[in-house]
């Protein structure tokens, strides 16, 4: 028997996506993003400097933190002090590189982006809303950059999406919610750029494994998610 | 030459206020509470149990917590690791009495309701927006429980609100944003109940000093602010 | 019925103040003030350079750390490590700010205060009695370094002190010992210069309210309480 | 023009690897497993008890600590103290999922395996050895159990070993040392079971993409590569 | 040339000792030990239990906590927040071992005595001050226990005692003051019980060395240091 | 009765000692030592600039660090996260004051030499074998620096190194393994140099005392075993 989707989804369908622009107004550019009933809200902040392995390279830097309001899961979840878990370090590290990839960071000299993912309600996939949203936040703000004329032309290389893909009753279903993601026996992350080359791939089983062919249906099926979310990123940005 | 106030407002004015109910929908209740362009989520959790202190007493607890994203405020603010600052841990003390001053500890046996205060943007007044928000918040989630059975009847004692008032060239002003905040001799946090009694006063001078006579002035205005504030309290709760 | 003092005191009795200087002989100064059973060592130390923020502004910085001993209280209390509770850090935040009121800071060039209050023993009013015997170990420091020839002149403006009052059965008391600490309604510290203008008021009350007509009862009788610190203070530093 | 191996290697030719058993006498087993110049030192250790979240389940559990020694690299790295770095709790991760993918975990009823990965010395690949020498100790360690009777049988249900794939110059290599480590466009980690099925799939571009022809090509390389690995950890075990 | 001592004292001559019994009155004991200008607040509490590894065993435990004050020495040292140092930690193991060393611990059954060594002032000698003053603090709350009819009998088995000797100029001196201690080529920290039997010798050279007759010149000029130190001990306890 | 040692050992017999030089590649040096089942990789590092005090001064630093692996010992211990014990930072200190006595620091200007400790496996003297070890490392370093022309000759002024001795049924043993260490009454750690003078005596006594014949019988019994150490360490370094 068949995995049914508990918002009767088809396998191969995203969840509603929206972003919402301007959210907060101090930040040089703020993004509620909406993936289904994941929020994050993406931030972005443009600070002179770089950290010291660039320093007097001429290039920038841009970096990611993330974090999940204890609010955001039916289950209060205590923040983390003193030591951030392994999980909310190795996310952080996959935004930061993933957004980078978007970037020539030779046309942002001596400067660093510090984009903050901050979870305000979770229901999986916040990782990969995260990147989605941190991109249009990360659009806008170096929009607002040109405009302003701190920065002669905008250091966006191309645009970059991401998504999450998984293994339900061996078969492949695209964009899980938690119920999935919890049910799922594969677990795949995939980044992907407006040119569909990958940025990164990371497919965990727990307890499970899977074969070649799986693999190869997952990827398929990220990357026909990934086509409709730049579709979305790019009606935000331009409206 | 008086303070001329930068959005205009006559001394004794408010800011707008609004309570947005359900902002998420995993916890218990939230509630995106803004005053002018201060905005804090708060979101209201209850739990079995209750901290070593109260075994066995047959009365709940209530605590709160309190921080800003980094993306709050014009300058980017690091997070908080390894410890908090005492600023942020005497704003969480403070959030979690005033809001304990509403309640019949005793109508609440064996549960402690958390409540968390996450500022989005801060233009001042972000703890007196998390006391008058969290008790929204607050009124809220008992009002759920009492509908699903899980309690007889609300253990709400009396509403509570809290409002900001300084001393600018000498002179009393109402509910100050973030230049009035800066700018202020003197700045009060005042805390009080629907009855107008009080559950706290705070007065501090960095560097000045405050005469008895501009004391009573301060708490007269506070205390006129704060009966507005019920009112807008009031209305978003019975909406 | 009316609460009766467990040491037979007037309700508007102080208990027994001494300010013993030289109590140690390294740092800059040292007293070892007391106030009835509560004792706290206040040693001042002057170094050199001021914090960032104030680098290049021709201005001193005063700033303070308390601590208790752990066998101060007849429950030993654990040592803080890793991070300071908040009622520390409030009250370190607390002293600083009341003896910082009492300097001219621009007559301290690019220098800073330290105030070490460490409580030896303690049944109540530890931060008040910080702050009015760190007043007199400060002006010893100061008065030192004219001496010396270090300083023109002593920066010192107005002498500052320090007084808890506190609601119980309603009534108004001044200076509480631990028991009628644990007992009061409402608990007040006031701060004040020798002119009776206030640095800081800090009200309080735990699972009760107090009326306007009360805190002005209250702050009546700080106000008398704090005339008579300043006399004490006095006494000691001219001796 | 193509990438030259520095040590002379063909694309796809592994590096000398070599797993001494029994390298230290106290733990369950002890396996120094070498790879080229990588040197990890994977110790095994067996205790009673499973974290909480498996209690009373009947189920065991595998988890791994890794860990570099500061003189493991020509630059001395410090220890990592107070946090462990994001890089090295992901390592951690990966090498206990990895782990228990090969066991099945209810014939392990309510114990721990710990595998301690320690690396004496690094020249890249470390976490792809400490997979291939940790499943060596691990059997190791089960069969020692089952000869003192401790087990009935031994857990394993197919063996595991990890190897890394990068591109250098557009084209794929295996087992990349650390030159090429650092000069790979992308860099792949892949965990396989005897049977050739995927257990993770890692695939990184820092500052480039990758399309999906590249990726096949890499992932056929890892699995050859395995296929070797697989080969020399029987001999180990079976000697 | 040989060593002037800065006070006039002879080689073999202790600084003046004195022990303030009762100094705070809210622990079980309290004394002030003053060692020339080094003074330690030796406070002793009583506590129930004992640490996990003793539970059931029928024994008592003792441990100790050191800690110096910030003005105790000419230049302020911060306190120690996060992690103790080295040496506090070994200071602190150091007056533990020393002072269970003077008790039948089996006479204790299942209670921990804790003792408080705060270093008021410092001028060289503190652990050795703080092992000779917990001493009579010990004793003194032990006999209190007694009288209180909490124990049949004190727990002292023999009195403990500690003194440092170190060479200067090559030759042997007793109770180094701050400067003797500094330019000290060696430096011994002795601790004996009354039978004059050792408790334990720590012998120091940093960048120096030394030869067998200096080490028993050295012990043998601690052993009579110890036996006037056991007589002042005695008299104050009596008194 | 007296002691019977579990391997056979005479009472003033030393474990077999070993020295493996170039046990890993990429550090100055390394030094795999083994005494009996206690195995410790040493490898140092030398690296440009000295700590703050020193700046400046023309003479050079040395400093250890000493950590157990978890599966070193039969039952596992966990790494050292947070702060390191007070047993670890003792021993630490003692390693880095051990070497430095060894050595010209005047002749080493401006540079620091790092030398880790890391325990692969503990049978006892663990820390007497890193001293002896990490002496024959640190020659080989500086060796090596001399070949290679960064130092004109070695700072080594003299050899060190380091046995533990202790008293079992009251007679006196030389270099203790774990059964013996933990059945001792009385446990020296004993460091002295070519000349056989001392650097460090540590004598401790947990529960026990020790008299002034037995201490004598102990040193006599500890120089006897280091001038076997030392011919070791000659013969591994000019091997």
């Amino acid at each position: 028997m068949s995995w049914q989707r508990p918002d009767g989804r088809k396998p191969d369908q995203l969840r509603p996506i929206s972003f919402e622009r301007d959210f907060t107004r101090f930040a040089t550019s703020s993004v509620l993003a909406r993936c289904g009933d994941t929020q994050v809200l993406c931030t972005v902040t443009i600070q002179p400097g770089v950290p010291k392995f660039l320093q007097n390279s001429g290039r920038g830097w841009l970096s990611a933190e993330y974090r999940m309001l204890p609010g955001a899961t039916p289950q209060r979840q205590s923040r983390e002090l003193m030591k951030l878990s392994g999980r909310t370090q190795e996310i952080q590290l996959l935004i930061g590189r993933s957004l980078r990839a978007s970037l020539d960071l030779e046309a942002l000299p001596e400067r660093t982006i510090l984009v903050d993912a901050d979870v305000l309600q979770a229901d999986a996939g916040t990782r990969t809303t995260s990147i989605t949203g941190g991109f249009v936040a990360l659009a806008t703000a170096l929009d607002k950059l040109v405009e302003r004329g701190e920065l002669e032309r905008s250091p966006i290389r191309h645009p970059v999406a991401a998504v999450s893909v998984g293994l339900l009753d061996g078969k492949p279903f695209l964009d899980l919610k938690y119920e999935e993601d919890v049910a799922a026996e594969v677990d795949f992350n995939v980044v992907m750029t407006a040119d569909l080359e990958f940025v990164e791939v990371q497919g965990t089983a727990e307890g499970k494994t899977y074969n070649r062919l799986q693999l190869d249906g997952l990827l398929d099926l990220a990357s026909r998610g990934i086509e409709e979310l730049l579709v979305a990123q790019r009606r935000a940005i331009e409206s």
